[in-house]
This record gives C-alpha cells, sequence and structure tokens, in this order.
C-alpha cells in the first residue's frame, strides 16, 4: 500500500462515544446516550411549506452554488436575532456548529500551540481541533464553569478559551452572571480570546441565561450558534459570529471546506423564521423539556436513594450531570446498565485530562416520560448491582 | 487585539478567482467566468415531489442526526452506480466533493510534504491543500493530461497527485486510454498514490470517457464524485470512494469536520436517483451542453479569425481552454472584456508552478447560445482592442 498517513491523521481516534454508544444499540433500550433532539419539537408541516415556496419561488437560486459568507436574508436574520450589536457582515453561515469549531481551528490553531478548554468540555470541540494539532489544557471548573484563578498559570501564549457557558455539553452547567465578569475581566488582563460555543442558550426552563460573553466583548470573543436544537440537526445550519479581524480568514477557510453550506436549506430556515416563528416555537421545546428534565429529577430522587449517587440541576438545555459512588467507574457499569435496557454516555472522555471517572451523562431530552420513569430505575438497578458486585 | 492567527491562516489568500470575479459584477455582463451549470438543468419538479415524500414518510429520520458515514441508500446508489464493483462501506457521502478535498488534505497532507498536481489543476484543490501546509509541484501536462515521463523526478516521497482525468477544470481537456494506461503503470512503480477528482465524467458528448483510475486500480486511487453537475449544486453533496486502508480516517475526518452532511438532503437525492432518473436526466444536460459548446466554437472560428488565438475542444464538461496571442496577457485584457460586457476568468490562478499568463478558461454551460455568440463578439472586439493598444 503506498498511502502514507499525515501525523495528524494517526493522532485520530474513533470518537470514544461512538465506540461506546455501539454497546446501546440494541432494540427497545431506553437511550439516555445521544444528544438527540426530542424530534417530536421538529417543526415538519412549517419545513414542507417552506420547501414548496423556495422551490416554486426561488429554484435557480436555492439550487445554485452561492456566495460562501451565506444566504444574505439568513444571515440578517441572525444577525437581529442575537441580543447584542451585530452587523449582517459578521455572520458567516456554517455547516452546523461543527464546522464552525473545525474553522476555528484552522484560522487559529497551529501544531503545538495551547488551547484552553473547560473541565470536562465537548467531545466534539476536542475532535474538531485535534487535527491542527494543538497541546490542549484544561481549566479548573465548578458548577459555575471554569475558575477564574487557574487562568493565570496556563493563559501564556494561549491561542483561545473555548467554552459553553449556557447549559454545557457534558455537564448542564451555566456560568452565572458573577463568573461571567469576572472572567472577562481577567481574560481582558491576560489578553485572552474567548470561543463561546452557545448551541442551548435558548432552551431555558425558568429565566433566560445571562447575556453571552460575546455580547460584552465582541472584538475578543467568536460566538457560535446553531439552528439544529431550536429546528432540527438534519439541515446542518449553524453559524459563527465574528470581530471585523478574523472573519476574512473564516471565510476563506469555509470557502476552502465546501465551498457554502446549502443554499436549499439555508433558504428553507430563512423562510420558516422570517416572521417570528422562533418566539412562538421554541417555548414549546422549553416546555417539553422542562417536564422531561423534571421527570428525570423526580425518578432520580426516588430511585436513587441510599445509592450515594449524587447529580445536579440544569436549567435548560438537554443534559444532567451525575457521579456514581466511590469506586465505580461509569465506563465499567455501561454494559451491566445495557444489560438492563438503559444506555447513558460516561463523562470520561469529555475530559482532555485526567477523566473522573465516576462521571456520568444523561439526556433527558430524547426518551418520553415514561421511559425516563423506567429507564432511570433500570439504571439505580445497575448501579446497585455494581455496588453489590 | 489579542488575535493570532496560525500558519496557515496568514498563507490563505482570497481567491484570486473570488476577487476576479468582482469586477464582473456588473448588470446586463455575459460570463464565462463561473462554472455554473445551467440552471435550466435542475429538475426542480423532481425535488419538489421528493421533499414533500422525504417529510411526509420519514420526517423524523431526516431531520435528526444522523451517521457520518453518510445515509445508506444513497451509500448503495452510489455504490452501484460506479463503473466498478465498490461496496457502499467504502462510500462516505460529502458535504459537496470540495469538502472531499479538504477531508484528502487532513488525512494525507502534512506541513511541508511534497504533493503533485497537473498544470493546470483546479484552483478549489489548491485551496483545499493549502491549510494543510504541503510542497505544492506541478507536473508537466499536454492536452492528454501529465506527462508520464516528468513523473519519476518529482514523485519522490510525493504524498499523491492529484488529478482530473475528464474534462478537467479548467481547460476541458481529458485523459486519453493510452495515457490512463500509461500513468497507472508508472504510479505503480513509483509507490505514487492518485487522488482521482470526477466531477464532470458523465457530461460526455460524443463517447463516454475511459474507465476511471480508480477502476483500474482501487487500492491505489481515492475517487471524488458530484451531485453538483448531474442534480444541482445548491443541495451540497458529493462522496468519496476509498480503499478500506484509508476510509477509517477519512469518516474520523469528516465526523470532527460537520458531523454528517445533511440527512435531509441525502434523502431528497437518493429519492429522486432511486428509479434510473439520472439515466433520462443526464443525457438532457450532455445534449444542453454539447449545443452550447458547438455555438462556442462555431462563435470562436467566426470572431477570433486572424487574431491569433488559440483554443481547444472539449468532448465534455463545462470548460473551454483559450490562448491569447505573443504579448497579451488575460488578466489585463479581463477589464477590456468587462467594458464590452463580457467576462472570463485568466488562468494564471490555475496554476501551481510559473503560469502561463496568455490562458484563459471559458465556460460555455451557463450563457445561453445567443449569449454565446455576443459574448464571443465582444470578446474578440476586446483582442482586437488590446492588440491595437
Amino acid at each position: 500500500m503506498p498511502w502514507k498517513l499525515s501525523a495528524r491523521a494517526e493522532k485520530m481516534n474513533p470518537s470514544a462515544i461512538r465506540e461506546i454508544l455501539k454497546v446501546t444499540e440494541k432494540p427497545n433500550i431506553i437511550s439516555f446516550a445521544g444528544g438527540l433532539p426530542s424530534s417530536r419539537t421538529f417543526p415538519v408541516e412549517a419545513f414542507a411549506e417552506a420547501c414548496a415556496k423556495v422551490l416554486r419561488d426561488d429554484a435557480p437560486g436555492a439550487l445554485q452554488y452561492a456566495a460562501s459568507e451565506g444566504y444574505g436574508p439568513l444571515r440578517e436574520a441572525v444577525a437581529a436575532s442575537l441580543p447584542w450589536a451585530v452587523d449582517a457582515s459578521q455572520v458567516l453561515i456554517t455547516t452546523g456548529s461543527q464546522q464552525g469549531l473545525d474553522l476555528v481551528a484552522k484560522v487559529l490553531i497551529d501544531s503545538g500551540s495551547r488551547i484552553l478548554v473547560e473541565t470536562p468540555t465537548y467531545l466534539g470541540a476536542l475532535q474538531a481541533f485535534t487535527p491542527m494539532e494543538p497541546q490542549v489544557v484544561d481549566v479548573a471548573s465548578d458548577d459555575k464553569g471554569v475558575v477564574v484563578d487557574d487562568l493565570a498559570a496556563k493563559a501564556a501564549d494561549a491561542r483561545f478559551l473555548y467554552l459553553l457557558p449556557n447549559f454545557q455539553n457534558p455537564t448542564g452547567r451555566s456560568m452565572s452572571e458573577a463568573r461571567r465578569t469576572a472572567l472577562l475581566a481577567r481574560a481582558a488582563e491576560l489578553g485572552l480570546p474567548l470561543i463561546e460555543d452557545n448551541p442551548y442558550g435558548d432552551l431555558w426552563f425558568d429565566q433566560p441565561p445571562p447575556l453571552p460573553l460575546s455580547a460584552r466583548h465582541p472584538q475578543g470573543c467568536v460566538y457560535l450558534g446553531s439552528f439544529s436544537k431550536v429546528l432540527a440537526p438534519g439541515l446542518r445550519l449553524g453559524y459563527i459570529v465574528a470581530p471585523p479581524v478574523l472573519f476574512p480568514k473564516l471565510l476563506q477557510a469555509k470557502q476552502a471546506a465546501d465551498l457554502h453550506s446549502p443554499g436549499f436549506n439555508q433558504r428553507m430556515v430563512a423562510e420558516v423564521i422570517k416572521d417570528g416563528f422562533l418566539e412562538r416555537h421554541v417555548p414549546t421545546i422549553r416546555a417539553l423539556y422542562k417536564t422531561q428534565r423534571d421527570a428525570m429529577l423526580a425518578a432520580l430522587a426516588r430511585e436513587m436513594q441510599g445509592l450515594g449517587v449524587q447529580w445536579n440541576t440544569p436549567s435548560g438545555g438537554m443534559f444532567l450531570w451525575a457521579r456514581l459512588p466511590e469506586g465505580l467507574s461509569a465506563i465499567e457499569l455501561l454494559p451491566r446498565a445495557v444489560d438492563k435496557g438503559v444506555a447513558f454516555v460516561p463523562g470520561a472522555p469529555f475530559y482532555a485530562g485526567p477523566p473522573d471517572a465516576r462521571t456520568l451523562r444523561l439526556s433527558f431530552v430524547t426518551a418520553s416520560v415514561a421511559q425516563i420513569d423506567t429507564g432511570i430505575a433500570a439504571l439505580a438497578a445497575a448501579i446497585r448491582e455494581a455496588r453489590g458486585a
């Protein structure tokens, strides 16, 4: 075989989660594992109407090659939707916000350069950054996000700090107003750029989260947003909001990566959202997910009594973070849980540094309330069994 | 500003073509510049029916996160459509074939590693490869593609040779049967992997092109295909066929790049093509483009008499390659042509090495026959004027 792989390809590994999820592919399993929005929230009728309208009114435009920046009306709608002054010229439409991470990595990471991440952090971001061969350093984090006092020792020469301030994946935690203020002050002192990833920010349950970091310091932040959680992931549309100093390079990287995101999909979404649709639709998602979070919290309180399991209470988003009692490993627990008909994702793959093997992520949005009740009971049974083993 | 760009970002430049095309954005200009399929060929009705059917029958599947490999029935349809034995497990669906180039670059190119390209070659490939910082070496090429005898001196340690054997962008030329045989023999001797890009292969005018290189040596070739020229580019769907030794790494790179290509679009295309649609549809594209090529050849013969302009006769695809008389530069000619109402793309940006400044690319597929007549007359007038200047 004449093929010689690049050094970065040698470093790529199959997603740990992907491999783990293979054991969950048994029929009839209740899955808290995937980060899949509930398909009940997909506005199918609105999509069908928008498809028909786009193809009736502007098929040549929707089906032809198009500008790498994205479809003008969609860029304008994104800019108008954000809670700070954003010009449409700063908005780059991406093929899902995962592509935003790929473009950021290309434009900001050199082989060996240092980047900072939360502990734990979004696995997909680690996968997007890895091909550019950074040195990934994790910053101490608590239930309010990164611990600001841990930054000074780690920020020297760092290209950026990547973080998800709202309803983080995997932990579901959010940064408080005070923590955001402190972080921005310290980042400014240290000259540390921020990459703010906010796919879940609209999915709040009781009150909106504090303003994004980017709203407070737009020149020092790149902001990543997504339509995957408020409309549907299968259209693969997200966006980057970048300061003018970075925009042209991100655009060139975008053009080289896939020329542009599908113009047809961009027009569909622009058509669906143009008359305030999201203001009516997103509250229904919030209400559904809040009900399911409450069901999971109630089931945990009921089923985990006396087992020494800890968990948090996310105020939005899709995930809850739990920790097994001392001596148990989430990775070792998984096959036992699957045997009992329930799946989750162990926390370890989300750590850039040494993992806490007792942690696990539970999604409360894919399964129904009835499935949540059954699944958490099954999980408790697996833990009980593991403790006795 | 705290931002520090990566070395690769510093090397990225705005697409020369993009900048050049800005001067062509005057209203009422006849453009032979862009590589845009004729929107008359887009099967709008079939798309509309497919959208409605997909959303009616399988909205949750079409709109949810999906496998990075692509939609199974589409992978199977691609495998079945190729003229050699391809298993669906070797097919990776990409966000346009441009993304195939990005993934190939990530998996095979290290900073400073040597890659070989045709003279001239597809500019979008150079843009996709550049971020991985290769040393790009151009191989001598004639009207039948790469000159095989130029390979030995350049192939040492080369990661691959990238080429478009059919109706190449930008020249429109094709590799003969004999040249393909000779190339494969030499590549095997030299241990040189091939990246075969074939977006135009179905657009033949009189007879199908010779078998792809990948059909003859599947273990030594990566094959890139696209739906952009046979259905529509605005859906952004292409594919890679890779030998099993490379597939897992390309798949990991794909997952990190955008998780997966839009499942909705993949189902639309699978639905449209499932009953032999392309066998009825593609011949209509061939007939249209042949008519337009013939119109351009006739107009060139009529209008360029005595001007010392040379051009080739592509046997398929979208482009024709022309060469101005000695002393003229296509880049300098362009503003003069635009003043007269016609645009083209100068050849220089397509050269990885020293360019032939007299060359230019003419697309015969976007403009109508009447526009081709008017546009070529205007181009001749511009050349006449430039010769006199």
